[in-house]
């Protein structure tokens, strides 16, 4: 169990450190604020999680070669010229995948700890969203964030019901964790051109 | 003792999420932004009181029922047509009532766990103030509060000594928290008229 | 050893505390504004530490002659009208000593605390940025801090490993922590003019 687990986080992290360094490259930041913006969109959301269950050490403390390895990925995103040519839409992918490892991560956690299936989902949310909430209010885009925060709360929060319940019918933990991340993860992906049509919705509702 | 606590919970936590959602309803917010700035108006103080204190599991984990009932709040507050006809100022009682209930509230739990008047005071104003002020921060009224914070946590201070105070001469915890949030409740009121007054100083000031 | 950090600690928050409110003058906040300003720089990035590492009571809880000192200075700086005619360019030099204090502060903390360095020098750089942060984010210079921090972050960065060698060089904890503390002062009061080269060049880059 722990290895899958360990595995998940890894991607987690290194998922949301891209898409937090693409973001911060695409804003002319220098190597140390590179660095901040991944540290706090890869590990933000965890850490927020561990606080609120009292789970301690901090989950970046206890595995100090997460931030060792943001460090690294710092360093090459800094002066690896190619990145800049990336385009910004490019973070929809890692910035997907985070959410979903970090959502059914910061959910099952809950469970672990014997807290119910709601405080458990609404826990998974928070891990899942923090950390990008972090990312975008940091890099000044905060009335985006907001807009985005919502459709990207539904999504992670239907993937924590679909996984507790796939957990409670197939009795495999890690099936259930899989098909849960799966969810979020393309759901996140169809969404976004969802996205665009509940926009114009709203514009008329204004 | 218990029991008057738990009312005076719930009707802070009903105020607060009243006051978040009347303005995310005001700025077009869909249901899952309704639920947020409810919840995290309504959870806010009492979160940061909990972790300030070390005192878990946080308020909100040990008594889901509060955020179900939010969560039921927010659908009716999203789907039922009268909330958009409610005025914006008509935030101003369930917010005053919130401000008094939750820093009574911290400023009580701070003593029980035998912290002096002084830390007490300030703990009951942080958990009286945070939850607004992250209300006001996400609905982008970031200018505002901190005006408003100002008179805000003067009286939400006052009514802490107030309390203490009453405590000590009256020996009765439940007459003395009643006097003390009614104070808030009431000068915080009166004090939406002095608020201007105030304003035009500073103008004067500047 | 208790004594010298005491004293750092005292040093640390008067000069934080003496940035931050000099900054709530220059815009004309009220004596509670003062205060609040006053007491999130000088108390945010120790709290910041405790919450992350589980050091419980928290510093200023622990300490409440802190908050009540913060207090009395608040009263000084709020009726003092000479406060009025500082220079806002004054605060770099009780900015620049609050952040090589708090940085060793943090990361000597962590070290008693087992912590690797690593791992104690992202805790030293949190100690001593998060307090300046919360300064200018409350006073409305969000985008001006955060180029500000970069070079911040990395003066604390570079400083926390001078302690942590001059430590295990020279095995006095007291002079490597003295060592640590002036080379952060120094060099951040010599990065100011650096500092505008710095911009120059990103003009450039954007």
């Amino acid at each position: 169990m722990f290895d899958i687990i360990y595995v998940l986080e890894m991607t987690g992290v290194i998922a949301f450190a891209i898409s937090g360094m693409l973001i911060a490259r695409s804003k002319n930041m220098d190597p140390v604020g590179v660095f901040t913006i991944g540290f706090v969109t890869a590990l933000g959301g965890g850490t927020l999680r561990d606080l609120m269950m009292d789970n301690h050490p901090l989950y970046w403390i206890k595995h100090q070669e997460q931030p060792i390895l943001i460090l690294c990925m710092a360093v090459v995103f800094s002066y690896w010229h190619r990145v800049e040519r990336i385009r910004e839409s490019r973070i929809l992918l890692p910035d997907a995948l985070g959410l979903g490892v970090f959502t059914i991560l910061g959910a099952q956690l809950a469970l672990d700890l014997d807290h119910s299936w709601f405080v458990a989902s609404l826990l998974g949310v928070m891990t899942g969203t923090f950390g990008g909430a972090l990312r975008d209010t940091f890099c000044n885009e905060v009335p985006l964030i907001f807009r985005k925060d919502q459709i990207y709360a539904s999504i992670s929060f239907a993937g924590c019901w679909l996984y507790f319940v796939c957990q409670w019918l197939l009795e495999s933990e890690s099936l259930a964790m899989t098909i849960g991340l799966l969810f979020i993860f393309i759901t996140r992906l169809l969404a976004v051109r969802f996205d665009i049509r509940l926009q114009r919705d709203r514009r008329t509702v204004q």
